[in-house]
């Protein structure tokens, strides 16, 4: 049983935006026993799209498109699912009330021609109704093989794949387990680890798949297999990942999908009823939009400061003007005083407090772009680092965030 | 003069990870002239990968391979451009210096065997040396076509394509003018738009392409057109996307690429010599983040706080918890409070404050999920809305973001 994603639209071949539904539609499709054999990105262009169709269909059971269902004229896959299929755009009844009902409630002006279009659908197609926007979803099969159309919008076509799509491909086809699991870990590189868990690597069985995703300051092992018994398949590498998240003891933080850096961090600090603030200087904000885009965070993340002018970090944080004067901004000093007096403006357990210089340019810095230094304030104490993080403004931040969670982890850990 | 992108890796088509290689890549070729075909992501199996070099090669000039370059036995990439060339594998000196070098700079450990394996390249192989990794690019070249081989980790990617490929490529082959010129608007449907500009649109040449991308609260409005001429092509475009401007001047900040919305309200306010600073409670960190992603905010960002726990707005930003106590957290009266106190604490002229429920659950709150306020503190007053912005996370923070920025660049645009 396979599967192959296309995605249609120019936008993604000239690189405007980044395609984020395949990789959805993959990890949804797997936890259903579906493998995705390959995704293709294509143009708007009719002879292209049917030709990846004639493609797909060689290799795969199901193929899933999505894009080209809008409602202006560059969107043309609707047309070209009607060439491919032999078919002609009948008007769909259901599809008119959607679009009625969906600008009643959100209260938007009177519906436009070119939105009753979307109504306009294959008339072999099983049209899947779409909730959250005016383009239905379409199912349609030849020769076994079936197409399923959906919106390019992330949010529709995620609404469509769960709602419609997913339960009628467990019904269609029958399908194998797939089964992957990701330990993740902080603060080794990947040869490292390589080296060091080389013998049980050796060790694993041939139809178990290790993989390394090494990115700034973190690297994820994935074991995968897939097979006919779930529970010997997963049996099989979750013991095998108990000895390797056992070797990896001093980096692991848990396995993706059950957790994150943050929601461990999260958890440790609910079961203990403690508590965190931010004074975010270089990472500006970063770390606080990571914990805050978690749901749950304010049973344990009371809030964050900013102080990216360098005044405000005495006028608000009050961190002392000496401390700067005689150390300068960027400087150990200066980032254990402003998460000590994190903990006290917000009357919390913990503090973060980073302090750097992410560039492009070091200003009128002392030190090198890339200096960050990170402080963690604790009721044991503070401990606090300085790094040299490169000089790439958009890596030295991802360093900052990754490596400040990798610390507080490491504090908020002790007993 | 057409190329192909294909991306390998499992962790791709298990949708582990968002393939942005891709887009980046496309964007750049884009740029010298050269149109991407088809992008095609695969697993790290020897037999597909074949196979896609060899549909690769029936439509494109050049096809540029990322990924499974590692120093781990998941990476197979190399091995298979052997299969591909009949090539065999043989020791190259500069990488072997290379990889000493670089862990002479990092002050890493002595390099392990493994990451001498990296030196071993096809002999057939034009080396392109990877100066921020271990891992070398690859030029080849079979039948005409060129195919080359880059490491998957985005920022060794993206230096070897800027330093090594791309010259290559503006070297070796003839190539058109591609242009494309975005307009960024905000505030108002695809529908909507596409109805007030349906003379304008109808009126284009058949060469020049329109696309609408919408998303959440922006539609970005794109012009297309390639030929051998580059000042007739600018021209033509320019001269049309001045028009659309124009009926869109309510609604567009201006082009993507040259500016976005933080680049517009950047500009605006240092050439005023006036500054910002934020309180934000449901955006959680996520509009400063944005902001001090791009470089040079120092200059009118002076800081922000997020004052997640209730209590901190009164304790930290000073708004009365009578006032709290009558209108409710989430209401029109505490975000201009915000606002203000903000502006008073930051010493700005501006401040943005936001206050809502993201969700999922909407805890002890009086109004629904998605109901977030949003206020504009200016030298002129406090300006303020209400939004209901649905109920889905993830989304209610970026619509909050988005019409954030929106509200604060009309007031920041107003004499």
């Amino acid at each position: 049983m396979l599967a192959e994603i296309i995605t249609i639209g120019d936008e993604i071949l000239i690189g405007q935006i980044v395609d984020t539904n395949s990789a959805y539609i993959s990890k949804e499709l797997n936890k259903v026993g579906v493998k995705v054999y390959q995704i293709t990105s294509v143009q708007d262009d009719r002879t292209h799209i049917l030709q990846a169709f004639e493609d797909a269909k060689k290799h795969a059971d199901l193929v899933i498109v999505t894009g080209g269902l809008g409602p202006t004229k560059d969107d043309i896959t609707k047309q070209t699912f009607c060439d491919f299929f032999e078919d002609v755009l009948v008007e769909d009844q259901n599809v008119i009330e959607n679009v009625k009902q969906l600008f009643k409630k959100y209260q938007l002006n009177k519906p436009l021609p070119a939105n009753f279009q979307q109504a306009m659908v294959p008339s072999k197609a099983t049209v899947l109704n779409n909730l959250h926007g005016t383009a239905p979803g379409m199912w349609m099969e030849k020769d076994e093989v079936v197409f399923v159309s959906l919106p390019g919008v992330p949010y529709e076509m995620k609404h469509l794949l769960q709602g419609e799509v997913l339960p009628r491909v467990v019904k269609r086809f029958n399908r194998p387990f797939i089964y992957h699991k990701t330990l993740l870990t902080y603060g080794l590189g990947e040869s490292a680890i390589a080296e060091r868990i080389a013998d049980w690597e050796n060790d694993l069985p041939e139809n178990i798949k290790l993989a390394y995703l090494p990115s700034l300051g973190k690297v994820r092992l994935r074991l995968s297999s897939s097979g006919n018994n779930e529970s010997v398949l997963q049996e099989n590498i979750d013991s095998r990942m108990e000895v390797l998240s056992e070797m990896l003891s001093d980096i692991a933080i848990g396995y993706e999908d059950e957790t994150s850096i943050v929601g461990r961090i999260a958890h440790i600090l609910n079961q203990k009823n403690q508590t965190l603030s931010l004074a975010e200087s270089c990472s500006g904000g970063a770390i606080a939009e990571q914990i805050t885009s978690e749901a749950g965070a304010s049973s344990f993340f009371l809030g964050s400061i900013v102080p990216y002018k360098t005044e405000l970090k005495t006028h608000i944080l009050g961190v002392p003007s000496s401390l700067i004067e005689e150390y300068t901004v960027v400087s150990i000093e200066v980032a254990e005083s402003m998460a000590a007096n994190c903990c006290k403006l917000f009357n919390t357990d913990f503090a973060i407090a980073t302090t750097g210089i992410a560039g492009p340019t070091k200003g009128d810095a002392v030190d090198e772009v890339g200096t960050v230094c990170i402080a963690i304030a604790s009721p044991r104490g503070i401990v606090s680092e300085k790094f040299s993080f490169g000089n790439d403004r958009f890596r030295v931040i991802k360093k900052t965030i990754n490596k400040a969670f990798e610390m507080l982890l490491k504090e908020i850990s002790k007993n």
